[in-house]
């Protein structure tokens, strides 16, 4: 399995499985590790995410979907066998808050391949999220020379 | 999260992420914890499954959809931080073949509830597999007692 930041400083991203690395239909599985201080970009997806927290501990945000934005986020601790489960559509970021140590998760996802919509902050209206489509590591699937004659 | 063997000796079972439990749609999450010696039963079912190895060392078993019975399954050896997939219906089983350590397993499979049909032996027809639906831990959360009044 491939592992890479694709660009994206303190990040490391696997596909365990995946829709478009290994044929995956209904489910995929990454595991992502976020070194101290660092955040995912705040995004919403419109499938059902569970995550797992493997090492480490950090703090889930997770904005609301009855406003027209974001909003100021809930912050849930989550530290080592946390799993926590995102509803459809909520805007949320996963942020290493320790500082020290790696944050480690096991992501679920239902419905691949993804398509994320980022936020550049927590009042951008919801209307306005990017869609970023073919996500970063899925674009390198993409780009990949094929197997095939 | 409510961990029980279900009347199975040498298992464990604890709903990480559900639908009866949870009201997940789209994907399931559990975490299974096989003792040393012991083995899941012969099973298949119609959704995608990941499994994710997070403690310990065992044997996946994986039978045949071509021919009328599973047959002589393929024996993958699986340990800490193995990821598999089964294929669609395929029909398997976990086995943890170590004599002294406890498997622990993240499973994963999409479109919840779990239709599990389930083989006496390898040479049992796919045609007999006998469905067990709802089966145990979802059949347990529709016991419950309600919180609804």
């Amino acid at each position: 399995m491939h592992q890479s930041n694709y660009g994206i400083g303190g990040f490391s991203h696997i596909t365990v499985a995946g829709a478009l690395a290994h044929g995956m239909k209904e489910v995929e599985v990454w595991l992502q590790t976020i070194s101290a201080g660092q955040r995912t970009p705040i995004h919403r997806h419109s499938c059902e995410e569970v995550f797992v927290v493997l090492k480490g501990r950090g703090t889930l945000l997770l904005g609301s979907t009855s406003l027209p934005y974001p909003g100021t986020p809930q912050e849930i601790p989550v530290f080592q066998n946390s799993t926590f489960t995102v509803p459809i559509n909520y805007p949320h970021q996963v942020w290493n808050s320790d500082e020290h140590e790696d944050l480690q998760v096991l992501v679920i996802i239902s419905r691949p391949p993804v398509k994320i919509f980022l936020y550049e902050d927590w009042s951008m209206p919801h209307t306005a999220a990017k869609l970023k489509f073919p996500f970063v590591w899925d674009e390198d699937c993409l780009d990949a020379p094929k197997d095939e004659l």
